[in-house]
């Protein structure tokens, strides 16, 4: 990997989401050697995600460039590479690239999609964790139309206007609430010879409710703005298959569509070697002590949604999201700081800076215990959030410049297909069926 | 294709670039029917092409919904597709989704890189025409550096960080101008444990002047511009074969490269079915009279790159640019109007509004005949003229935000990799030689 061995011990950080990011600011010009490995060149800002998919902002306004985060640092390397395996005997991780020894080990890889183990529904549907993933999603829904206006049969036009999300946690109602805006202010303007009306956004939950993390307060409130939006919300209802044409549920429901986007299940990104009891299987999460320290292993951390930090209050761990993963990082940064210098380390205490989903225009819903609020004030506090928490200025002021143009003309200009995703079974779909 | 015909004569336009727009944009809510085609769903601003590539703006910035466009036209089609061929007994046009009739075909296909029959160079070298193109550009760049700093053999890592431009003309300076200023203000900073110094940009010039298409005075300037910058200009020399490792020339010169971009030659997006004599085949352009009435067709226009108008002072047409389609598509909008309506058409004269290209922060040359003038002020006219013509209040207000920013702050955030371009060859090529 040509890096150079330092004086200071080495540090070695599996990926630079919200966690790895986080605790690489805490190790700046510290007397430690960090090295920071991602397979990605950028940092993402995954709650916007949604808004790169459904082309109200662009993929580079929420992704950052890793070297300029660490620009300044010094006896700090960036690699690009995934990483196959960890040797945790000889203390080394296995890469694309080749072997790296470390002196401490950090795993903040975050978490994927998780499909439960159905293969099928894992093949047909669409994924939102990265930017490609996104912009995946973007170019299928206009494929979809491009491809919707062509058709004469109308069941199959039908179907690929049909858009179900199944996941309600905040991507999916967030998603939700946006595909339903595109189809008012933008697809009923695009495609004229289209009968929108018949563009259906189901949202299935298996749980009885939505945001089945936030209040009772927020969940039904969002479900009343997404009701109002136009969006089926089908809660109680499991998806069982989906064959790339029908889904088919746990109860009488089938719904046929040409897009699945799944959100309803997310597991940790696991990386070989670790020995079996320091791990949830089922979830693929690695457990760890209050210091973010793998079970079994002194010199081995995880932080973020990979953790699972099994401490009171928390018995399955904290919540996948941002907010922990920032902050277990930066305790990280400061016990690992400790550890070196032989001090006793910090345990980790998470302080809920509250969790909060947008709906739409003007609509939102936060939880801030013991405070919930929700309408257009909520919307403000979410934009400023989220505004607030991007990296970089010039990511801020894009992002505030596109919101400003979008919310007052009622569009989003980024419906672009710059690199098609079906284009192949699209041209062999129409020459056999138009 | 599922298009109703009206009682409005049918006009079909291939392409929506510059031409295919302008003309549009003419026969807004006027007693014809239009079908635009395309093969992607935007309009491209191709002259900032190289700022995509090199990672001052984003894609999203420099395309445009051709659907926003049309949004409030009457009796207008948009369909996304290639077309195949033309049946001009038949009138009709052959497409990827079928057929359609036309009573005026406009062909406004623009144009596309020429490798003048070199297929090893084809294969080899990355060209700059369309934004996948561009991205796929920027990837490269970016994957190079990332393979450079985990390569010990020096030969090897400098071939990754020699790259070599070939053709001089204003895509080809201003990308080399840009280039130029990452190395500067945002490579070195990057990669500090690469030796930057190294990174050499070649720009190859077969002829004995770079911008040979502007007047002798810009072009000296512009070559001084480059030379201060760094990059090694290279003229009368003329490519003659690269195997994706080395360069060959028609001089001495080889140079030892992975990254040749070739802006070096353009021809017509020719499409099939049209009569031999109306065609300039050495260029793949159309010859039409000076109504852009293809030579031989009554019904028949080309517009933009692809049409060759053969008239006095343009005895190998105009050149292929914005300015003469934008032209020859606001003209044609006004003469099929008249050709409806059964009145005489008007002639195209081109009014020349001068050429300009720009080098780096601060540079650029601008004929305006009889005036010429370079350095800073003509960098603020190729600003406002860039930042003017494109299309949409928001593609304006985001990229001058860019530009603000990218010259404060010296900087390019959009180094992103978002679809590596060499991500396999990549792995073997460092699992080899790493």
């Amino acid at each position: 990997m040509n890096i150079k061995q330092s004086s200071n011990p080495r540090i070695v950080i599996i990926g630079g989401g919200f966690a790895g990011i986080a605790l690489a600011k805490k190790l700046k010009n510290k007397k430690v050697q960090v090295v920071l490995l991602d397979k990605h060149n950028y940092h993402t800002f995954q709650p916007l995600l949604y808004q790169v998919a459904t082309g109200g902002l662009e993929a580079g306004s929420i992704a950052y460039p890793i070297r300029k985060v660490i620009q300044e640092y010094e006896d700090i390397y960036f690699r690009l590479t995934s990483v196959k395996e960890i040797d945790t005997a000889n203390k080394k991780v296995i890469t694309e690239i080749g072997d790296l020894s470390y002196d401490y080990l950090v795993i903040a890889t975050g978490s994927k999609t998780n499909y439960f183990g159905n293969k099928e529904i894992e093949r047909n549907s669409m994924a939102m964790k990265t930017i490609p993933q996104s912009l995946n999603i973007r170019s299928l829904i206009l494929e979809n139309f491009e491809q919707a206006v062509l058709i004469e049969d109308e069941a199959d036009r039908n179907r690929l206007i049909n858009f179900v999300l199944v996941g309600g946690g905040p991507t999916g109602v967030e998603l939700a609430g946006a595909l339903a805006e595109m189809k008012k202010d933008i697809l009923q303007k695009d495609y004229p010879d289209l009968d929108i009306a018949k563009m259906e956004i189901n949202l299935i939950q298996s749980g009885d409710r939505i945001l089945n993390t936030m209040s009772e307060k927020s969940s039904q409130e969002a479900e009343q703005f997404l009701l109002n939006l136009g969006v089926k919300v089908r809660k109680n209802v499991r998806v069982t298959n989906y064959n790339g044409r029908t889904i088919t549920t746990n109860t009488d429901l089938t719904i046929d569509t040409s897009t699945l986007i799944w959100t309803a299940g997310v597991q940790g990104a696991m990386i070989d070697g670790l020995d079996g009891k320091s791990l949830v299987k089922k979830v693929k999460r690695i457990r760890v002590n209050q210091f973010s320290q793998v079970v079994g292993y002194d010199a081995i951390f995880a932080i973020g949604d990979i953790a699972m930090m099994e401490i009171d209050g928390f018995p399955e761990g904290h919540p996948m999201m941002a907010q922990p993963a920032i902050q277990q990082g930066r305790l990280l940064g400061e016990n690992l700081l400790k550890l070196v210098n032989k001090q006793p380390m910090k345990p980790f205490e998470y302080k809920d800076k509250g969790s909060m989903a947008t709906i739409g225009r003007n609509k939102a819903v936060v939880d801030m215990p013991p405070y919930h609020f929700s309408g257009i004030f909520a919307w403000f506090v979410w934009m400023f959030v989220h505004l607030f928490s991007l990296i970089g200025f010039k990511n801020k002021a894009v992002v505030f410049l596109n919101w400003v143009y979008n919310y007052i003309r009622f569009d989003r200009e980024g419906r672009l297909i710059i690199r098609p995703f079906k284009k192949k079974s699209f041209v062999t779909f129409t020459s056999d069926e138009v």
